[in-house]
Formats: structure tokens, C-alpha cells, sequence
């Protein structure tokens, strides 16, 4: 069985094989950029993953982890424009390096070109290995609409918010055990539990990302903290937070996310005031403490050995800070 | 056999019957809105068509139809936001009567949703059908990418420019002449000589309307007279009057589509002085009589009888004002 390590080389041969380096340039420049700014390729590897505890051929199932990781980073692009984002991955984005028109237009051409690879898979896969993505694509794109409109309504509840996270987070790792498992001929119903696998750990690594953001600890966490609160963000924590206060502290808790003339300082201290009051932090990891739960009933139960398990077991705690 | 209006409205019901009306609406109206826009739907007709003039299923076709309308209407989206255009058949374009970001959003979901219709052909068809399809997409992204090329540059060829509207505009007609060949199960010598028919009445029909831009009857035309040299737009017959002249009068020429001083009405009449002493009209006419003659020599080859062609080039000839 291949390791992670292992795993990520082939993987980046293979991306380096396919070589977008064509004409015309101006369109192609930015995709070989946004694909060479790396990234950890999470969801390429936990394809390579799944298609190798199931004894499958490595090989077969590059082209859906290639289309998974070219679609993951069309959505990047096209998230950048519209989030109006300077950075990703600390380099600056495309639509910052280039232009809006190229960002769009080259992430168009992303999304085809991860059309493309599905069809290099064996005939047989191919309507189903699509059939999955499509419904991904439709759901990435459902999620960044939600998260969109949330940024302009006060009234978002803790339950919209998970559906949001799923639709734009969880269902594209669901995507990446699914098409593992579907590819390496898995019976259905361990199709379905990695799949259920996948929205739970997706679920659990945003809330764990909403929560580090506040509570982390920035040497390790590696970006400075409360970016969130900053930024007006309506996480986990702050739909919390809201919803176990009530009067005119909910009314003051809103001010401090809507108000711009407020002191940076003295928002930061107050909305941290109120998370402590609200005990969003017990609250928070408890909720990743039950998707942690779900996804690790659905890995206990697949029909695979331990000893098979243990690779995507070790890579998946490591990336989700748990123990499956 | 099926007439060009029989097809329209079967074409427009399956549309009808598709009903992009989901949650969330912000994402899902301007996908509706779009596709209601209309438009004279020649793509999927022609796609329809040639697959009865093989006696083909055209119910079975449907989605391929479906697929490249919609990939159609969302290039027109994306195209529109990078034009900055404010109108699209006579109607608001999605970025102006909503925004940028919804228009890139529900283009994106657009590009996914005509990928999902090619699913639902018959499964031995789905992998040709989608790698014409792939061929496409990424020729329109290319093609679109060299007309924005094409707006900065003081210096593009003529083949340049026919390569760029051959990408554009003449490979999504030709993928509806082939995808219908090959759904129909037309020999592979068929559906190449249909592919390159498409390919130059695509180009004629690019051709014609740069002409009839200036050398067209307003009233029967249906736009106004000098609309590409207003927008300084390198067309087929600017680009012939500057390859037609030289020194001083190229120069002035340039001049009067780079310096936005000069005033509209003696801007139209000086260009329009330089295209009559370059012959463009007749030059133009010249070339689309070229494309016409190659078009012709693909439908005669075609292994069809005349009776089965006669819808077809009934309605080409309707399109593209010329006899086949």
C-alpha cells in the first residue's frame, strides 16, 4: 500500500504531465499558476486513498483525482473574484495577479478541463464517476450562493449555515471517498458509508477551522487569529453566540458585525466577551465532537481489514486533528 | 420529417420542462431569466435536424440539444460580464440586472447543468458525445480569450482573426452538425463533412454579419447601421483596409479607432472612405463566397438523399442568407 507521501508525488507528476502550457497564453498562464501554488492536494490524495485500501489501481483513478483538484482550484479562482480576496495560499490571486475577465475565463476553461479528465477513465466508470462530480459541482456552486447571500442577511440560523458549509466544504470530500470507492469497485454500501464519511469529516474540519481561527493557537495554527471576527464572518461561533443571546445583547453583539466605525481592538475584546458568555467554545467543540462521532461509526463499518484501513485512517486524522 | 418550427417547440418544451426554479433562487432566477431571453435557438435546432435527416430519435437526441443550448447561453453570460455589455437581446444581460458575482455564479452553474444533460444520452454515446462537447468548450474559452487579445492589439492578422472566430463562434456549429451525426449514427465520413459545413457557415455566417454591421439594410438588418466601428471592434473588414493600405494612411486609419477625440460622425465617414478604397465590401462578399463554396461542396458530399437534406439546408439557407 502507498503512502501519503507517496501519494502526492504521483500525484504531482501526473498533474505535471498534463502540461496546460498552450495557446493561447494569456489563458493558460493562470491555471498552470493557480495549479503550481500547491496547496496540501487533501482531496486528490483521499481519492488515491480510498482506491488503495479497496486494492485498486492507482493508475485508473488518477484522471478523477486530477478533475477533483483542477475543479477545487476552478472554484478557488472563481471564489477569489467574488469574495474580492488579494491572497490565496499567500501569493496573490489570479484576479489580483491578472484580471477579473482572465479569472473568470480561465476558470472557465478549469471547469471544462475537469470535465476532461473524467473521460479518461475506464468507459465503464465514466457515467457514474460523472454523475457524482456533477452533483458536487452543483453543490459547490449552491454553497458559495448561500454563502454569499448569508454575508448580507442578520437572520442566518445555525442550521443554514451547516447545509451552507456541507454544500461548499463537505460535499466535495464526500466526492473524494465516494469516486475513490466507486472507482475501485467498493460495494455500495461502503460507497455510501465513505460518503457519509467525507460531509462529517468535511463538517467537522470547518467548525474546527471556525473554531482554531478564535481559539487556535496562531504558531501553530499558522495564520493570526480572530481573521473572522475581523472580516464579519458569520461562523459557527458567531451564529452561536447570537443564538444564546437575546435583547439587547443580541442587538449590541449584532452592532459590533455591522458597525465599520467601531475600534478594532474594542471589537475584537467585546464579541470574544459575549463567545465567552454564550460558551461558544464547549459549544463548538461539541458539535465537532458529534460529526467527529457520525464519521467514525461510518469507518468502523466499512467492510475493509484494519491493517487496510490504517493508511486513510493516519492521513485523515492528521488532516482533521482526530483520531478515526 | 420534422419542420424547423416543429423542432423549436419541442425544443422549447423540454427546455420548459428542465425548470431550473431551485433553491437558492438567487442562484437559479438568472439561469431562468437567461434562458427565457429566448433567441432563435439555431444551435439545438440544427442539432435536431440532422439527426432526422438520419432518421434518427430526436427524443433521444434531446439532451445533447438541451446541453449546448445552455452552454451557449452560458458563454453569452460570461461574455457579457467581460464585455461589460449592458444588453443582450434587447434585455438587461445578468450581470447588470443583478450583479458580477451572481453572474459568474450561475454561469458557473450553467457550464455544470449542460454537462448533466449529456448524461442522459444513450451510454454508449456519452463518452463520444462529451469529448465533441470538451473539443467545443474549450474552443469558445480560446476563442473568446483571442477576442479580448484582439482589443488591446494594434496589430492582428487577418488569420488571426478568422482563427479567433472560428473558435468563437463556428466550432459550436460545427459540434451541432457532428453531435447530431453521431447520435444519429451517421457514418464518421458524414459527420466529418458535417462538422466542417458547420465550421464554414459558422465562418460566413461571422463574415455576413460584419458586413451587413455596415453594409446592411437597417430596417431589414434590425440593428443599427456602424455599431462594430463605433466600438473600434477589429472586424473582417477593418482588418482589410489596414492589410489594403499603408503608411500615412494606415496610421490615420488606426488613429481613428484608437483616439476616442474624434467625433462619432467623422469617424464613421472617414473609416467608411478607407473601406471603399480598399474594396472591403467586395473582399468581404469574396470571402463569404469562399466559405459558401467549401460549406456547399460538404452538404453536396453528404451520403443523404436530396429529399432528406431538404429541411436542413432550408433552414441553413434561412440563417445564413445563402442557397445550399
Amino acid at each position: 500500500m502507498y503512502s501519503a507521501e507517496n501519494l502526492l508525488q504521483s500525484f504531482n507528476e501526473a498533474l505535471e504531465y498534463e502540461n496546460f502550457s498552450r495557446e493561447p497564453r494569456e489563458l493558460y498562464e493562470p491555471i498552470n499558476y493557480i495549479l503550481e501554488l500547491g496547496g496540501k492536494r487533501i482531496r486528490p490524495i483521499m481519492l488515491l486513498m480510498t482506491v488503495d485500501m479497496y486494492g485498486g489501481d492507482i493508475k485508473k483513478a488518477m484522471p478523477a483525482a486530477l478533475g477533483l483538484e483542477i475543479f477545487h482550484n476552478f472554484s478557488l479562482v472563481h471564489d477569489d473574484i467574488m469574495d474580492r480576496a488579494p491572497l490565496r495560499r499567500g501569493k496573490p490571486t489570479v484576479h489580483n495577479k491578472w484580471n477579473a475577465n482572465t479569472a473568470i475565463l480561465s476558470g472557465d476553461t478549469m471547469l471544462v478541463k475537469a470535465y476532461e479528465q473524467f473521460l479518461k477513465l475506464p468507459e465503464p466508470l465514466i457515467k457514474p464517476a460523472l454523475e457524482v462530480f456533477n452533483l458536487t459541482a452543483t453543490g459547490v456552486c449552491e454553497g458559495q450562493q448561500y454563502d454569499m447571500n448569508f454575508e448580507a442577511r442578520t437572520d442566518v440560523s445555525i442550521a443554514e449555515y451547516l447545509e451552507m458549509i456541507r454544500l461548499k466544504t463537505a460535499v466535495l470530500i464526500g466526492a473524494a471517498f465516494r469516486l475513490g470507492s466507486l472507482i475501485a469497485g467498493a460495494s455500495t454500501e461502503d460507497q455510501q458509508l465513505l460518503y457519509d464519511f467525507g460531509i462529517n469529516t468535511g463538517l467537522l474540519f470547518q467548525l474546527r477551522d471556525d473554531l482554531l481561527d478564535t481559539y487556535g493557537d496562531s504558531g501553530i495554527f499558522g495564520k493570526k487569529l480572530y481573521g473572522d471576527i475581523a472580516a464579519n464572518k458569520k461562523t459557527y461561533l458567531y451564529l452561536k453566540a447570537i443564538e444564546r443571546t437575546s435583547g439587547e445583547d443580541r442587538i449590541r453583539l449584532k452592532g459590533f458585525y455591522t458597525d465599520p466605525s467601531i475600534d478594532h481592538e474594542v471589537k475584537i475584546k467585546e464579541v470574544l466577551r459575549y463567545f465567552e458568555e454564550a460558551e461558544v467554545k464547549r459549544l463548538t467543540e461539541e458539535k465537532i465532537a458529534e460529526y467527529y462521532s457520525l464519521a467514525r461509526k461510518s469507518f468502523v463499518a466499512l467492510g475493509v481489514t484494519d491493517e487496510k484501513k490504517a493508511p486513510l485512517r493516519i492521513y485523515t486524522e492528521k488532516m482533521m486533528g482526530r483520531s478515526f
